[in-house]
């Protein structure tokens, strides 16, 4: 399934109510008017679907399955006519810095980070406020940053608690797949702690859907890539990730509890704004658009905030 | 107010329902069994409590002065009578390195930092999952760590969302204080980033209680002061902060928005253990006792976890 939030111009799109919907074909089912109709009890919002695990899901299946006898009004949007939504609000975000090995030697050039491998995964940390939707504006503040930069990554989304889980364990704790934009401002690094560099409000856009697990064949052969105003800025595969995803599963949860709807974004290859010679940072009046394989587009633009 | 969450041993302490309480005289107060007894509505734990701003400030105060005919059964604990948790789960916990003159020192000669003093507050986040409560234990995992340190910190909970507010504005956001022990394992750093140092499970003791705003006359001059089984390791003031309370408010809501109930953990003076020679860490069968003037002591011992 995908699974994204959405609301719709019918109720308008500022204030209005959250819904759980599910994109098939181009159109978007309302999970809850599916869910009435059938008398079925289904959570309303994502991150309480996913908290509610496989007994969700399979509900969700099998509404989708049934045939219902005449279109229920309300149950069915065209994908352009509803505004997608950040698609959950994450208890914690966990990045890995360095993941991909070309943009090591990357950062090493333009950042203030070792040229050799990392021996462990590098962790930080995004709060649930920097989380933004799809084609929500990413703020720019030039009081703040004059280096705003991109990374697109293959976000997980844990599905079920995960603590001391082993590498061979590891999937059965992911729920599905996004995509995260782990936005930096590089000159806000704060005596080497990215948190507020990488923290900020709008810094984490995430979507546009999650897709669940069954539907990633294989989530470390993905093509990446990330345009700005439509030129290819990275373009890389997740085959290329220094740490693999059930090795940073196993890795986190060997310290730290792994709650379902948590998202681990798994790193972001080479070609950021600060390795490029010379560098390239985003401004207001950008479009930043970051593709990931098997789950689509998340486009955003860049505004200015002062 | 001195509000806190507590469980009685009448429901079992492990995995008793947590109720909201008012400590006074040495009693707990449970507000909910108050506001049900006058016929008032009131948030049932403390971070709901916070969530609703003044409104349910102010009527847990008219319920404390009530007097009621007869004594309630259940409203009234002794101290020693229940088990205190955790007062709440942060949305986010932002961590302030670095932030006391003498720890910048320390720190550059034990560990990894700069000498110079920073100039910008250095924020890190510690995920909500890393939250423990009075008495709970301290995780010691020998696979992980030999060097786990401590670091007792002034905690202030935000009680109105703050973005962009100025340092004159920074005090109207803050709804009260507890004590945070800030929980390191050193050798846990990764290329420099403290998250998975600072973020595992149990490396944010809090607590014992927040004492609202109105009680702590003067947040930048309470004495603070932390000891390993009796010895005492850390003893400063909280006015030997490198940035003040109200700068760090200005700072970090420049960028983050701070919403109610999240943790600023105010960084901690010197006396941790990296900074000892030869240098001391934690071992289980330890106890840890962070103290601030005006809110408590929190107590945690620390535990083989492996």
């Amino acid at each position: 399934m995908r699974l994204l939030t959405f609301t719709t111009s019918a109720t308008g799109a500022t204030g209005a109510t959250e819904r759980l919907g599910v994109e098939a074909d181009g159109l978007v089912l309302d999970l809850a008017v599916l869910a009435d109709h059938a008398g079925v009890r289904i959570p309303h919002d994502l991150l309480s679907f996913v908290q509610a695990g496989p007994a969700a899901e399979e509900a969700a299946r099998r509404l989708l399955a049934a045939d219902p006898a005449g279109p229920l009004a309300g149950a069915v949007h065209r994908l352009e006519d509803v505004t997608l939504r950040a698609p959950l609000r994450p208890g914690k975000i966990i990045g890995v810095g360095l993941n991909y090995i070309e943009h090591v030697e990357e950062s090493s050039r333009s950042l203030d980070t070792d040229k050799d491998l990392p021996p462990r995964p590098v962790l930080f940390g995004k709060p649930a406020t920097a989380v933004t939707g799809p084609g929500q504006p990413i703020l720019h503040n030039a009081d703040l940053t004059t280096q705003l930069d991109w990374e697109c990554e293959l976000a997980v989304v844990i599905g079920r608690t995960a603590f001391r889980v082993s590498e061979e364990e590891a999937y059965d704790h992911i729920f599905g797949f996004g995509i995260l934009n782990d936005i930096s401002a590089r000159d806000q690094r704060r005596s080497g702690q990215w948190f507020f560099s990488k923290g900020q409000d709008s810094y984490a856009p995430f979507g546009p859907v999650i897709v669940t697990r069954d539907e990633i064949r294989d989530p470390m052969a993905l093509d990446l890539s990330l345009r700005v105003n439509g030129v290819t800025k990275q373009k890389s595969n997740t085959r290329h990730m220094l740490f693999p995803i059930a090795r940073l599963i196993a890795d986190i949860s060997s310290g730290m509890t792994l709650e379902p709807g948590d998202v681990i974004a798994t790193g972001s290859p080479s070609g950021v704004g600060a390795g490029m010679v010379p560098p390239e940072f985003l401004h207001p009046g950008d479009t930043v658009e970051a593709t990931v394989e098997g789950i689509g587009t998340l486009t955003n633009p860049v505004v200015d905030a002062r």
